[in-house]
C-alpha cells in the first residue's frame, strides 16, 4: 500500500496519537472553528445530521462522559483538550445508515481542519453508548457513534506504558487492490476464456 | 452561521458543483491518489470496511452504473469525469452503522484530497443501490451507500437549466446552536432556578 506522503495537507500528516498534553487548553474561538469545519460539511439533502456534545476537559460535561469510557480508552482520552461526542439524528431523517455516513464526514472535516490548525485528534468508539447518552441527556432522537479526542501531544514519559505503546504501533493499510474494483466489462462473446462483467481488483 | 472563510483549505473552498466539464479525463495515478487518500482514513480498530467501485467516464463499469442513477442525478453525474460508487462491509465487521460512519470518513477524505488537486467532487445517494448492486456484481456483504462524482467544473451554458440551477441554490448551514451542546452540569441544588444537568445549545 502506498504511503500518505503522495498527499495533501492536512491529510498527509494526520494520525492518531493515544498521548495527549493534559496542560493544553483550546480556547472557545478554536472550539468553534472545528464545528464550523463539521457544519460545512456536505450531507444527503443537506440534512446535517450530526450533532457533537462539547466536553471540554474540566467541564461538566466531560466530567459526565468519562466514566463511560472502555478501560483501554479511560487512560488517554481524558488527557485530551477536549472530547466530541459524535452523534447522528436517526428518526428525523430520510435514511439513518445515510445519517451515520454523514456524520462520519463531518468528523472527518473536524479532523482534518484540526490537524490544519497543528492539532492532533485520536476518535474511538469504545465507551458505553447508551450509557454516555444518559449521562449527558441526549435526545432520542440521538445516536452516539463516536468521540473524538482533540489536542495537542504530550511527552509519553508522562503516561503509563500501555498507552505509549498504543503509538508505537506500525500505522497499516490494505492494499488498494482489496478496497477499489472495477465491474461491467461485457467481456468478449466470442472468447470464452473471456467472460468479463463480475466484480475484479481495479487494475488501474 | 459562521461562513467557511476561516477554514483550512482545502476545507474552505470545497463546494457540490453541478456541472462537470464532459472532455476532461483523470489519469490513473490521479486515480490512484485519491484511493490512497481514502485508504490514509482512520476505521474503528483499523477495520478499513470501505470498498469503492471506480467508473471512469467512457468505461464499462460506468456504463454498468449509470443506468440507475435517478432521474434528477442522471443529466449531470455522467458528465463527471469519474464516479466512485462508495460501499462498505456490512458482514464481516463489528459493527455495520461504525462501518457506515467510517465510510463516510473515507469519502470525505477522498473529497478533500480532490479539492487539493484543483479537482471539485459532488456525492449523491440518489440511485437504485440494489440494482446498481446487482449490475456492477458487488459481492451481498458490501452495502452501496453513496456516489462521488469527480472532475473539473464544466460550463454552465452546456447543460440544461435544471442542472444549472442546482449551482445557484443557496448554501445554507444550521446554526452551531443547532449542532453542538454541553450538558451534565450539576446545577446549584440550593438554587431551584438552576436544575442543571440536561442539553443544551453549546453556548461557546
Amino acid at each position: 500500500m502506498p504511503d500518505a506522503e503522495g498527499l495533501a495537507e492536512p491529510l498527509r500528516s494526520r494520525w492518531s496519537p493515544s498521548v495527549f498534553d493534559d496542560a493544553h487548553e483550546l480556547t472557545s474561538a478554536e472550539v468553534a472553528t472545528l464545528l464550523v469545519a463539521a457544519s460545512w460539511s456536505p450531507s444527503a439533502g443537506n440534512s446535517q445530521p450530526w450533532r457533537f456534545v462539547v466536553a471540554l476537559r474540566g467541564s461538566p460535561t466531560h466530567a459526565a462522559f468519562v466514566p463511560h469510557l472502555s478501560r483501554g480508552n479511560s487512560g488517554w482520552v481524558p488527557r485530551a483538550s477536549l472530547v466530541l461526542v459524535a452523534g447522528c439524528e436517526v428518526v428525523d431523517v430520510k435514511d439513518a445508515d445515510t445519517a451515520r455516513y454523514d456524520l462520519g464526514q463531518a468528523s472527518a472535516h473536524v479532523t482534518l481542519q484540526a490537524r490544519a490548525m497543528g492539532l492532533h485528534t485520536h476518535q474511538f468508539a469504545g465507551f458505553d453508548k447508551p450509557a454516555a447518552a444518559l449521562a449527558l441527556g441526549v435526545p432520542e432522537s440521538v445516536r452516539l457513534m463516536a468521540g473524538i479526542a482533540i489536542g495537542v501531544r504530550g511527552d509519553p514519559a508522562d503516561v503509563p506504558e500501555r498507552d505509549r505503546e498504543r503509538e508505537d504501533r506500525e500505522r497499516t493499510r490494505r492494499p488498494l487492490g482489496e478496497i477499489a474494483f472495477t465491474a461491467g466489462d461485457p467481456g468478449d462473446p466470442g472468447d470464452p476464456g473471456d467472460p468479463g462483467g463480475g466484480w475484479r481488483p481495479w487494475a488501474g
